[in-house]
């Protein structure tokens, strides 16, 4: 593998020294470009585009063509372990995922398996080769997958939910099959980043959508303590590098310690505490990620630009600062937006990095 | 008025001493009662069961034949004040509200008046009274208003949003504007409580059900800053007793100290954090209400008992809570459940009110 010409967010992650903040953005690959909607248009729907490694591979790289980004991170879809799981994954219009056999009994639950990454995920294993040797070692390729706890959710209640009433019913009533279930799930996700981190992933993210759904006793019961153990249990270096994990959580502001105490190396901030609030409490013990308002793309550029410098100046002098937006980026931003958020943070962050 | 028989809830509220902690829920009179179901049904459709003061009583009194409440809550929507300002309220099918009129320019924004609430809503302060008349002092009665801030997302949304695109748009490049239009909001809340006061309300929330989709400092400055005006300017003492004020704001944990600073009798908790931990927090300058998760009511009956009697253990000894759910209870849930969390929290709650 080519050496790494812009290492910035691996060493933002690691709180090692960087000449400027990196950024990346949740979802940068997606609907707001127009050249990722032609994309999958040619792939025929969302799930194809997913598992069509060439065309995977050519929208994770669009956005860097535009944008000065500091990372590509993977096009995939966090659902692809349970449809691995057989679980039957489909995008309804206008609705978001479905799974046409979600999990109603305890035999449901007791029946579904490991899935091996290089065989039913292997087109993802196939995607990220094919990323990493497109980009040569310009920027890090990020992998990701799915909290065991938000996995567990869609798999449970079939599709996104506001309510939560199946898996919450089990959580309260039928803890221990639950606990069955996030440690099927624990082991896939564990398994499948370690081989995106074997297939050439550079950093990893855990995506927890739903853990903020929960009391803090339960998010530390059913959520937390899953991702410790993917923490635990992952390849941590390959290729001569450190490969840093991010765990992101979103509506986790009062519980942010514990998350930075699993062993991960950053934490990933919605935008609701001020970054600044969130170092005070965190200290240098882990990186931030974070944490514009995705609904602040909304505002006119000279805006962005104003609200990009505030955060940048709160989290203050020094490195572990990775820049991203609180959650994913909503497919009708203006791409122009995003080019003056991007070249902001640059440039303004500069000086918070002089020794 | 008759006396009231029953001022667990008032008592509670003021933090002085009760036999037992008072309960009422979130959007008791609803759709998970069929009886509610088959008013509704006559009505004709959600909002023209709002307009009709007896249909309105008579589904605020539905709950309290079935479940020993320790308060009525006037059944309305907190979309009334926008609906007198002419924006023009309507409910799509499986959609939610809708505005016919959003207001979308600077002339939209500057052409609304406050409402007179005798007049453009005398059918809610007509239902005051017949529900008032109708409870004879058995419980006290609550009346309510949405934030301004609330309020604003849905009358620029024009309905529901996750993403609030336009108010957040227009929070970040027109600031100034924004504040005109919470400030008029501001005054008709202001108003329209007072009148619910005056009708017979003898306590009043305020829901704000958006603000913890801001940042801490927007949150202060375009939310908790107009509920602070209101709490002012309430009218608090009437027929000879103090009229409490509850503010809840779903998502609200980070910043509870600031919501309790302003003046406010009560505040309203989501269930992301334990009560006691608030408790520790906040200490006795204010009563809390809560914390109960919503979706605990899918759990079999003998769990919920068990999870009630922990939010009890963990508030401990003295007064200064009302048990309710972190949000409105869901339409599916089964009023057996609804039965057994409440004479749960009064026959388990009697310990830690004695002397």
């Amino acid at each position: 593998m080519a050496e790494l010409q812009n290492d910035r967010l691996l060493r933002a992650l690691l709180c090692e020294a960087v000449d400027k903040t990196p950024i990346w953005i949740m979802r940068q690959a997606g609907r707001y470009l127009p050249e990722y909607r032609a994309t999958r248009k040619r792939a025929g729907s969302f799930l194809e585009l997913c598992k069509n490694p060439e065309l995977a591979c050519e929208v994770t790289l669009q956005p860097l063509e535009r944008f000065d980004l500091d990372a590509a991170i993977l096009f995939s879809d966090i659902l692809t372990i349970p449809d691995a799981m057989g679980l039957g994954l489909y995008f309804a219009e206008g609705e978001g995922p479905v799974f046409a056999h979600p999990l109603r009994t305890k035999a449901d639950i007791e029946k579904i398996g490991i899935p091996d990454p290089e065989r039913e995920l292997a087109y993802v294993m196939e995607a990220i080769r094919m990323v990493g040797a497109a980009l040569n070692g310009r920027v890090p390729l990020i992998g990701f997958a799915g909290s065991p706890w938000t996995l567990a959710s869609y798999m449970i209640e079939g599709r996104g939910s506001k309510i939560f009433a199946k898996v919450k019913g089990m959580l309260y009533s039928e803890p221990l099959l639950l606990h069955r279930l996030l440690d099927k799930i624990t082991r896939s996700v564990t398994s499948y980043l370690n081989a995106q981190i074997a297939a050439g992933a550079q950093a990893v993210q855990i995506f927890d959508t739903w853990g903020g759904m929960l009391a803090e006793p339960q998010y530390k019961e059913f959520s937390l303590q899953y991702m410790r153990q993917i923490v635990e249990n992952l390849t941590r270096k390959c290729r001569g590098r450190r490969v840093p994990v991010i765990l992101f959580t979103k509506g986790s502001s009062l519980w942010l310690e514990s998350m930075a105490d699993t062993g991960c190396d950053a934490v990933g901030l919605d935008w609701t505490l001020p970054i600044g609030k969130a170092r005070a409490r965190i200290g240098d013990r882990v990186a931030l990620q974070g944490n514009l308002d995705p609904s602040a793309l909304y505002a006119d550029a000279d805006d962005i630009r104003k609200v990009a410098k505030d955060i940048i100046e709160d989290f203050g002098r020094g490195s572990g600062h990775v820049f991203n937006l609180g959650h994913g980026i909503t497919p009708d931003i203006d791409p122009e937006n995003v080019k003056a958020l991007v070249d902001t943070v640059h440039e303004h962050s500069v000086w918070f990095h002089k020794s």
